[in-house]
């Protein structure tokens, strides 16, 4: 049976400390760490996870594995660009936001239609009715207290 | 060369009757009406634009016409469920919001991620740095001044 | 309610003809030309259609129009890719492909898994169990003579 | 960095035991196996690339995981259905069909739009221009001699 996987979604610089130690604590608590593949914000949790030993995924855009940053185990080549995001929120059993833009935004709305689980890393969008968390390690605690029991 | 094409997304019976106004004037404005294609802010958008004489294509999610309204002039039949979302806004030139809830989140980010100018018709959702009109008439107006000279 | 409408897929410069007729031929006879929006046969079914007066729907795969051909009504813009395939041919009520290499196989392939009826013009490709014409009248009668009675 | 990926489609009952073989042997080289991750040849697949205790992800066209076989170390979810076809052989650095209908011959195709190498386990669709093995050792030999140097 698969495991718990965490998507991790966002994109920043200024982010990019705190998404590796997302990356980095999820792995510790066990979950794969399923992101979009690419740069930022995506690497930084990818390379957190590896630091910790753990598993990482990335779900990248285009038709082949140009631009996949070097922390990922195992690349899911989708070749369905923008539509991709929706692979990456639905492969997470819960996700979490650190900053991020527009894409992201959309990430995390696609996320609540899915019935997906998300914690936004502050400070990050702020929207009504999402669980916000003020540290790396409060949005994994929340992420991964929200799963349901049985997957 | 095609005309110009309008978006129109959104959901929620309270919406319905702005929405149909909504199609209405893009349609008296000469602009095909894009929608998701089912019911509620969708149905009452491209019906508006019907009475006015106006053209509609539905882009639906699944793999047959079921589900599509009826004042369609042409049903475009994805098969990817909400990733057919990128494709509603990415056939706008223009997209206009009226209500919704997180797919019409998710469409309005997907809209910015791709450069589409977008009008949220009030009260709908408040996000910094997006056009907001207080009736359909400003919406359209505003919707249809943000092209480019040049299509 | 939206009219019939039938998917014209292929590509090779020694098919254009054919697709040509074949778009004007499903023109004539009251067909929407669904095509998946670009250049060679796809041009050239969407320029026949025009030709009689008829109405044309493009599917591109990008994330704009740039490409889409000057023979389109209407041009959906998907920004999936090759994903758009399926697009194509769930558009169509029936298909026809004229000539064609891969991508076209993959579309012949994919209606058949969604049950749409096609109609291979010949040569095109060879395939066991899929219904053949040797003119593009043969063609056109066939794929509007395979449409279940009620739409 | 990743490592090679070689994604196995197909069905039918008949061809479970050769792609339990040919999930084993890829296991065995050192592979992960992609599949679409639901029953038939794709649990078949995952089945026997676990007994050599490989690595195996699926890509399901669903929502959520319903569906997915037991033998996945990792599930992605795209929610595109169909359209998932295309991310199973853009995941693959090659492809090995076995057996297979409609479904199987859409993957085929698009992982020759894609550039992918393609053997066919006999018997399997008879496409000229695509190798084809005799035996589960020679498909997954020929698959793996494909891949260029440098990943």
């Amino acid at each position: 049976m698969a495991r718990v996987q965490v998507a991790v979604i966002g994109s920043g610089a200024d982010h990019e400390a705190s998404a590796e130690e997302v990356g980095r604590l999820l792995a510790e608590r066990g979950a794969t760490v399923v992101t979009g593949g690419l740069g930022s914000v995506m690497a930084a949790a990818a390379r957190g996870a590896k630091s910790a030993g753990g598993t990482t995924i990335g779900i990248v855009p285009g038709e082949t594995r140009h631009g996949a940053n070097e922390w990922l185990d195992h690349v899911v080549v989708t070749g369905v660009g923008h539509a991709r995001n929706l692979a990456v929120v639905a492969s997470g059993d819960a996700v979490i936001a650190v900053g991020g833009q527009w894409g992201t935004l959309a990430e995390i709305s696609l996320a609540h239609v899915l019935g997906r689980p998300v914690v936004i890393l502050e400070p990050g969008w702020d929207l009504d009715g999402v669980v916000r968390a003020s540290s790396p390690e409060e949005a994994v605690d929340l992420a991964l207290s929200s799963l349901p029991e049985s997957k």
